[in-house]
């Protein structure tokens, strides 16, 4: 849909007239992005307005479209009250999210003021880890007794259809007098038994299930290996705690590969909104740089220390930025693969030898090639034989070096619990760029006489 | 679990030892990972046996678990027939997937041997972009016509109840002579009418559909706007052609975050593994390499204009790696934001000037302090005021200047359908690496006298 003012500016127009009808009708029309980026660019006081001209149910339709951080900023500004009423029309899984984002005290607040069956599950499941079948789990799937029997199930789906609507009606879960996990019932069990049977008679007795502990890595293996459309999530004592589905799994991955993306480029502390206040988005992005211009002060140290061949041979100044730049970017696609292949499984951190051995043949094939490369131009540019085997040498030996070293590297941080998204690229940038210049700067001054002044 | 002995090991033995009972076994304690690093790390020959001893299903199995990059190479080594039977085995959309990463005559040399009415699916899939609806979306559902009875529909679920085991079964979906979607039942629809009710009585008509040719974000906002288990894919004229699950857009939106990522650090071209032959990796790296060697060369030249200012003042060639390289950080913080905020609609391709005034001002804040800082350094380390002014001077300048271009680029190259994580990196190292050395070498030329010979 197009439309020919901005987004912001009728949604600012509809706030001001205080216009509450046409305000939903005309949200209604826009896509999540859109609905999103506009009330993003409102200002503070229109944002708090909007809400309390929406009623709780579309206010909840509007915070699902809008990414959980700054869903959760737009709520801890709202009275707490307000807020519970537009939480409380979330789904669980959602909810438990934004009020993941927010300070405890303020989720406290808002917890208190809901609803106290909402609230029980929320905090229950907001005591789990956020990457963990619990903290993943939706509460609303539809669990049934042992006793009961087939016409019980079919009474509570015609009496409860219009609140059953949102729910994951797929399999019916069937639990003993503890609360236990007795069996699974799919849908169309129920279409053919006589209503007079019992569940136990015609469920899965003893289904699949997982541990209301299972780490999202579990979980992904879990729906490769069985292509169902949930599973029951069980605490210690086998007790029916939630139901997980296979789109939140994977929906939890893409979060963490968001984080991982971000954390690469340096962008640390979770999303970055340029809607964000500008002091919090400029301190984030400053307390990154700050430790890479440490880094990058011990890395020039070493250019610092051969001055008197740099004050012979100028022309070696040239070449240092691009040795280490481009140390960097073969380490960096090696701790790519690295990465990768620790995320799927296909290495394991301990195998430092097997990625040592794999990587070094690319070191060594790539570091000829792009010395060759760069010791030619260096040799074609001044005339000077040696410059070319000193570029060329430097870029060859640290290509070798990155490679080997920015495959094990993120192995080395798995070990160490370190997430290598954060720490790989400036540790690795930091060891390459004082390798590259020391190479450089020590075969130059080994063959200083053959240099001549550059 | 955990094998005392590596996985490939025991494979290899019972390969070896052609026990195609205990090898199945063995398989199915293996979680996904294990069995993708086991076979990936058998020779090509032992590989090849593996499948030979497997029958198609338990083949099929083990080909899911293995990634598809992987499970391609792997099939195309296979003869066809054996492929083909294997192939068959797999659900509609994993099986477009592997034939998708194949060459388009091995693919068609399998469809060729495989049963009509898969094939002729397969082949309507692979017709499709991988990334829209008719590439996502899957054809085991279950479809019923505009004159069928609610009876109809339970003997076909009793017939057929063993081969409806892996069906997408929330939904039923109703098609007229034509084969155009009339209307979707939900299961528990089922389950009062009586049983000669007619499909159209209860159906729910004109049900919510996308386009065959429907982007994958689209996709993604339908599932965020509408919380369904599925949704029926339909073609230009209304024909109903599959059903997209909401797992398999997560899914979707996995694999291009994968690409994305690993476009960002240089693998090029799709997924690289550690077990791939050495000359297609080293090969796929080095085209990226060759690429930036030239861009380092661009960047390079300026500070071979500006030989004598550095031959004056040697000390310059420890900061300038410095300035570049705390440049790059900062421009890639915005750029990660940009492409962000470009991937969740925040922000369009067209509100350059947006972008520019948010960044400029954490650009002038980040420079000052970033340039105090190192122009701090700089001073106590020589005791030069004019140095740190310099070096100071030229890090601020170039940090805002890195981060309202490193801001903006995502944005160009998205109006230039180019992808941003291929090259905004390069480009924007190259720009800032350039401005940088202009920037200090042009400072210290402007008050050269002052600098005297450091």
């Amino acid at each position: 849909m197009i439309h020919l003012t901005p987004v912001e500016e009728t949604l600012s127009e509809l706030i001001a007239a205080e216009d509450a009808v046409e305000l939903v009708r005309f949200i209604e029309t826009l896509s999540p992005p859109e609905t999103a980026r506009g009330i993003s660019r409102l200002t503070a006081e229109a944002q708090l307005k909007l809400f309390f001209l929406l009623s709780p149910e579309d206010a909840a339709d509007v915070i699902e479209d809008i990414p959980e951080a700054q869903a959760a900023d737009l709520v801890e500004d709202m009275p707490s009250e307000q807020a519970a009423a537009i939480m409380e029309e979330l789904s669980s899984d959602h909810l438990v999210d934004v009020l993941g984002e927010m300070d405890a005290d303020v989720s406290q607040a808002i917890l208190a003021k809901m609803g106290t069956e909402d609230a029980k599950e929320a905090r229950m499941m907001l005591e789990y880890a956020p990457d963990c079948a619990g903290g993943l789990m939706i509460s609303e799937f539809l669990v049934y007794k042992t006793d009961n029997t087939i016409q019980d199930v079919l009474d509570d789906l015609q009496t409860n259809r219009s609140e059953y609507v949102d729910y994951h009606v797929q399999y019916f879960y069937v639990v003993d007098r503890e609360e236990k996990l007795a069996g699974v019932l799919r849908i169309h069990d129920l279409l053919f038994p006589a209503n007079e049977t019992l569940l136990t008679q015609v469920m899965i007795p003893e289904p699949l299930s997982v541990s209301d502990k299972a780490s999202l890595g579990e979980l992904e293996d879990f729906f490769e290996d069985h292509h169902l459309f949930g599973v029951p999530v069980v605490d210690a004592e086998r007790r029916l705690v939630g139901v997980v589905l296979p789109q939140d799994i994977e929906e939890a991955v893409n979060k963490r590969k968001t984080i991982n993306f971000l954390r690469l480029s340096g962008i640390i502390g979770g999303e970055e909104f340029r809607t964000m206040p500008l002091f919090s988005r400029s301190g984030r992005r400053l307390s990154w740089l700050s430790m890479n211009i440490v880094l990058n002060i011990i890395a020039a140290s070493v250019i610092a220390m051969y001055q008197d061949t740099l004050a012979a041979v100028i022309t070696l100044a040239v070449f240092l930025p691009m040795v280490s730049d481009m140390s960097g970017c073969s380490g960096n696609q090696a701790a790519a693969v690295s990465m990768r292949e620790l995320s799927l499984g296909l290495v394991r951190p301990k195998e430092l030898l097997w990625v040592l051995v794999k990587e070094a043949k690319i070191g060594i094939i790539n570091g000829l090639v792009l010395g060759l490369l760069l010791g030619g131009v260096a040799y074609l540019w001044k005339g000077n034989p040696w410059l070319g085997i000193v570029i060329g040498g430097a870029l060859a030996a640290n290509t070798l070096v990155s490679v080997t070293l920015g495959g094990m590297l993120p192995l080395l941080l798995k070990r160490l619990k370190i997430d290598p998204a954060l720490v790989s690229s400036p540790l690795l940038t930091t060891a390459t760029d004082m390798c590259g210049f020391f190479f450089v700067l020590s075969f130059a001054t080994a063959v200083l006489p053959k240099l001549g002044g550059m």
